[in-house]
């Protein structure tokens, strides 16, 4: 019997009015980004053909906190604040004096932290009058969540699927049109990069950098779209802050604070939406934990990739920003978490690494099924695949305390649920989980090619 | 802005601590369930080879109350209490005077409310020593929930799945393998009673009732072994009744009561859930809501089956009970809300509309899917295709409200979400999805096969 509770809910009326912005509390300021013809910072006027200006503005902000619009709040409230769950039966199940949490994303409606971003994001583009949005997906969990979000204010959206996902995950597209989206396996013909790409290799399993090119293509030709980004851009980042926020208040509700936070890493938004607002608590004198970003070894842009100025996609639309990159050639393979395979890190979170405040780790995509498995028998939840390894990190982090019999308190993001994924785990069931490796040549030659800049 | 909030939670501490059991406030005693041999009214002994004692009592008390263990009420812990929501966005699309709340089961690992009686079931199991549960399922949502539950209490769980829903929905497999359990495809070579009908039939495609030969066959076989069903007995929807239990308490939250209360109905179980707490308000003396159950055009068991005594299972191996049925021998078309495909209705449920306490309709699925998909539009949740029927249900007396220009107020139970059925909706966006008719000339044949008893 739990002496404490299982779960910590907020009352919505307690839900975040403004998202937390670290660069207000960072020892040193972000690197600038740099236009891709220049090569010099970048100006608001650059990004107008891709954002409207209030997301341009919470871009390039260093105020310590953004207000949420009032509309945005009211649409959060069909399923923030969001439970912190202590994980009691997994505790049990590991035979460790530690404490495990874990905030759980995978309430919303499309099943993830995605939403946090898609909704603001639609909302902010449908006041400065835009009609369509275009965007890229992975795992399909960003494309269901601007869906979702175009559906609530009233704009068209087309999708960008990379075509391995789109492939393995048909189901996620019945989603996206559930919510009135229309969906394009990616690399398409409706791009004329798609169509270049095509020509090269017609079977292109595609990756982000593929899609995000495209999605980039088709907004910057016509006047009323607008692109938007799931992961990676700080506007993004600082939207999904409101999980750390709602995360804070709950550990004070379970009277604990962590000592580890626990996160998984492919752009970086969902870990970075945990551990900002903690890191931030931190630098400004309060308790700062350790805080780690678990990231899939088929794609370890943090602990392989160079700190060095690159490309977002892979046809060079955009900007270049200085961050933990594979270079932007680079194509991952194509393993089950397809949330985590993108070349590089989010600016932001790259920048907080080298200011020694946060620790990385990759794991393979077998051990990382492993231990979604032991939580799902323990707690219940399936875990999407990327959430795994989040959960393998925490695992490892309570195996640890176990060895040093130390009683720490574990906070992980629980970034969503797999139920989505079932192929996923059915494939890991019947052994047919390779642990994809990419290729060390292919490697070396994309971070060979990195763009020369003295940043 | 909503001038009220979106959800309504209670804290875990407000979990209730017993399930209301309507039987103790009807006019009228439930009509005997008989042996299948003898034709007299059961004993508990004569159930003893497929439940344990304890459950056996909650199937035959008249207690009104009868008490949740703790360690139930722990695991429960991880989902309930459930949130209740209110429909702004969906009034709003509907430009309806009346207020729509929903309670929402989905929120549950298993995606539905059938955790709510697999959870108990195991424990109860377990206390009595009990090693294996064999079960059925439809959809896949019962046998998810029970691999769910053994995994909880340390059970082995075999699952008899119905072939059309182990082949339309391959994922669901995956969730119960993950929860540890085994399935098997029914009609199988498992049993005598799969055997027979798959040398008749090689490419039956199963039913709920065949599926529930098998599992019983295989309990009574075994002395370590016991039978689980997810719904129809009164046992299960008396642990069932936690939905409504919680959704009175948050209506008062709301300052609200409903004037109509809606389920969708397959066994009956979400709706009774859901309806009998307040049935039983309204006997007692409290205001009485109109109570409607809605069900698939496909398998109408309450608007074209008969009132009578029938098996429960479709070899006759079960006891006979009062119900609406569409006969032992009735197939069910194929059509997607697996969950909905038995041809008859919980005794309880049958009961309670034949003392007029409970009306009923049925719809389409194509009339069902469209509504899901104007939910899923307004209130982000995409609804399993279970629970479709009760939002169309719902719709349909929110826009009568606009007809008749009444602020009525309607709850109903959305039992569950549609991430695993997704392969449906597609279906239904391709214009794939037929209107399954039943054969006429085979109900009019199963209905006069009815067994011969004098009730």
């Amino acid at each position: 019997m739990p002496a404490t509770p299982t779960k910590y809910l907020l009352d919505e009326s307690r839900l975040p009015r403004a998202w937390y912005n670290i660069q207000a509390d960072l020892p040193q300021p972000l690197p600038p980004v740099l236009h891709p013809g220049t090569m010099q910072p970048i100006t608001a006027d650059d990004l107008a053909p891709l954002f409207p200006m209030s997301i341009i503005e919470q871009e390039v902000t260093t105020a310590r906190e953004v207000e949420i619009p009032e509309p945005v709040r009211e649409v959060f409230r069909l399923w923030r604040p969001a439970p912190l769950f202590r994980a009691h039966r997994l505790e049990k199940a590991l035979g460790t004096p530690a404490r495990i949490f874990y905030k759980y994303e995978g309430v919303s409606p499309a099943g993830s932290h995605k939403p946090n971003s898609a909704i603001p994001q639609a909302w902010f583009n449908a006041q400065a009058g835009v009609k369509r949005l275009t965007t890229e997906t992975g795992a399909g969990q960003w494309g269901t969540s601007l869906a979702l979000a175009g559906q609530t204010f009233g704009l068209d959206v087309t999708i960008f699927q990379v075509r391995v996902s789109y492939d393995q995950k048909p189901y996620r597209r019945a989603v996206m049109e559930t919510y009135g989206a229309r969906c394009v396996a990616s690399p398409s013909a409706e791009t004329e990069y798609g169509r270049r790409v095509l020509a090269e290799r017609p079977d292109h399993p595609g990756s982000l950098g593929i899609a995000i090119s495209e999605a980039v293509e088709m907004a910057a030709r016509r006047d009323d779209t607008k692109y938007a980004l799931g992961s990676v851009l700080n506007h993004v980042l600082l939207h999904q802050t409101i999980i750390g926020l709602e995360a804070m208040e709950q550990m004070q509700m379970a009277d604990a604070w962590p000592d580890v936070v626990v996160g998984c890493t492919g752009g970086g938004s969902n870990f970075a939406g945990l551990a900002f607002p903690f890191i931030g608590h931190g630098l400004r004198g309060g308790s700062r934990p350790r805080v780690l970003a678990v990231e899939p070894a088929a794609c370890p842009s943090l602990t392989r990739g160079k700190y060095a100025y690159d490309f977002g996609d892979t046809a060079h639309l955009t900007p270049l920003t200085k961050m933990h990159t594979l270079g932007s050639t680079f194509t991952p393979p194509g393993f089950h978490a397809g949330g985590l395979r993108y070349h590089g890190m989010a600016p932001l979170v790259s920048h907080v690494k080298e200011l020694g405040l946060l620790d990385a780790v990759a794991y393979t995509q077998g051990e990382c099924f492993a231990a979604g498995v032991q939580f799902a028998r323990a707690e219940g939840i399936v875990p999407a695949p990327e959430a795994n390894h989040a959960v393998k990190g925490a695992i490892e982090e309570a195996l640890r305390c176990k060895r040093e019999g130390r009683a720490e308190t574990i906070l992980f993001c629980l970034s969503g649920h797999g139920h989505f994924d079932m192929a996923a785990y059915q494939a890991y069931f019947a052994g047919q989980l390779k642990d994809e490796k990419y290729d060390e040549g292919e490697l070396a030659q994309a971070l060979s090619g990195l763009p020369a800049v003295t940043g």
